[in-house]
């Protein structure tokens, strides 16, 4: 199978962290392509990974617009270009979101009948299900046709990645009545409900995460902050806790005989395990992972996007938005 | 001091639990007057609660707007004239936010210079500092001209709250950048940017709750999302951590052993103990507690109420708010 393309110049951390976790992804049998400045990536070492190079890459703060036009050389325009070639069957990068976004919507396309791509992400619920939330920050002002597409790729997705039959839609807001919510979910409302989905209506965030719904559907700007607000809860919370144990010594004795339930946690909760977020409605599998992303981050990233490239999501999903 | 009027009626779990926590609020030796239809909540026992008869309850689903017309006896709004009237220095409800809001604004009156009060509460962060956060929920759809007065109104709370000389104004967006954010909040980041305020941009929710900033500002709707996000986060991660710990025997003893570390965590963690968010910028001590309430909550608002009145906070946020 083709390799998945990085970005080895995006991120927070630079490249050491990207290598770190192409190496790591190698190691569990999936092949990557690091795209990106070869000065600063060539691996000395024999059975090194391969490398494209690039000579520019965007920084995180530049205009996505910008860059598109200006950095036609950049990393993260390569490895979306790698998929246009027939040189890697997905592109990964910790780096500039927008650009690449921009990227992939003009070299790759979107599936037919998709206006905006949404960035699409899996979070567990407490009653052992998954939740898709969309979109998670490709469009912060979105129309109330938008939020209804986005309702239809969620249920594309849910029903090929999750198996579900007829996925249970839900509208986020901060109410369960229609009449909850701000203009464009009052809006968005009107229109799920004409769909032919299972839509469930309004949701709560707790809700949601208990399993009211299979698909979360809200604002990209919304969706972005919810998100980074339970990673840093989840933070904080595990934080306070290990602060708590450190403090009084039979406390450390109990956390002794507790590792494992900790550890247990720690993977549960953990966001870089799962690593990455998919744009979907682009024609091409393209992953967005966490600025901020460590090694493990970025081969859990490369791994969800090998797996859905492995189960052929994209054309999946064109098909499952047919209409019947 | 005159007593805390509770609207006896509102909130999920009804009466029971409203009067369970006006009792807990008395024996911490705060006065409260509990409001509502007194067939229901009329107490046996000598030495109970005194009570304020009110024969119409709004239901969490009415119409805001609505309800102010179509019930004037109703418990809300007695609970609010009660403080019109002398009776109370301070109202709580845990029924129906936009009813208790409408009626507030409207027997209460603005503070000057405020076109939209806003729902204020405080988050403990990493640092050990508190941050204010406004708005959870009363505006959903305001306009850039609302979140500069949000964050004029933040500063005041700030200043007399937290006894800061110059707080540090933060606006919630979803990157740090002054071009992130949607169209609102790069409208409101200018505006923001010629107050006389410590305005330090825009802050993303971890940031915000490691210390980037004593007063994070965001329109309600985003702001009502985050706040129900890390509700729910905070207890699916004590929910996962209890089920580990109960799975196991070796697990279950060293609980045994962190059963302190853990009650205070939980302690540090739970918004029942912060127990409602203050309606900033009408002209009373308005206080919303969360639906689901329990008693301990409903009488952690009460006891917030309570300090709000006793130490003038109206009068001097309206003196702080006053151009030097």
């Amino acid at each position: 199978m083709l390799p998945v393309a990085l970005d080895a110049m995006g991120g927070d951390r630079g490249p050491e962290v990207n290598i770190a976790g192409a190496l790591r992804a190698q190691r569990a049998g999936i092949p990557v392509l690091l795209v990106g400045d070869e000065t600063k990536i060539r691996q000395p070492r024999k059975g090194a990974l391969p490398v494209l190079h690039a000579r520019e890459s965007v920084e995180m703060g530049e205009s996505a617009a910008k860059s598109v036009r200006a950095k036609p050389g950049s990393s993260i325009r390569a490895a979306i270009d790698a998929i246009k070639n027939g040189q890697a069957c997905a592109a990964v990068s910790c780096g500039n979101t927008g650009a690449f976004m921009a990227a992939a919507t003009l070299v790759l396309g979107r599936i037919e009948g998709v206006d905006r791509p949404a960035i699409t992400t899996l979070v567990p619920r407490t009653d052992g299900g998954r939740l898709v939330v969309l979109d998670l920050g490709a469009n912060t002002d979105p129309k109330p046709e938008h939020l209804a597409q986005f309702a239809r790729l969620g249920d594309a997705f849910a029903r090929v990645v999750l198996e579900l039959d007829r996925p249970r839609i839900g509208l986020l807001s901060n109410g369960e009545e229609p009449s909850k919510g701000n203009d464009l979910v009052r809006a968005a409302h009107a229109l799920l409900k004409e769909l032919p989905l299972e839509f469930v209506g309004n949701v709560e965030p707790p809700h949601a995460f208990h399993g009211a719904c299979d698909v979360l559907v809200c604002d990209g700007f919304v969706g972005n902050v919810m998100l980074k607000s339970i990673e840093a809860t989840a933070e904080v919370v595990g934080g306070i806790l290990r602060r708590e144990i450190l403090a009084h010594p039979s406390s450390r004795f109990g956390a002794w005989l507790l590792r494992g339930a900790l550890s247990r946690v720690r993977k549960r909760t953990a966001y870089s395990s799962i690593g990455g977020a998919l744009l979907l409605g682009v024609d091409g599998v393209v992953v967005v992972a966490h600025g901020r992303s460590d090694a493990t981050a970025v081969a859990g990233a490369i791994a969800h996007a090998h797996r859905c490239a492995r189960d052929d999501l994209v054309a999946r999903v064109r098909t499952a938005l047919r209409p019947a």
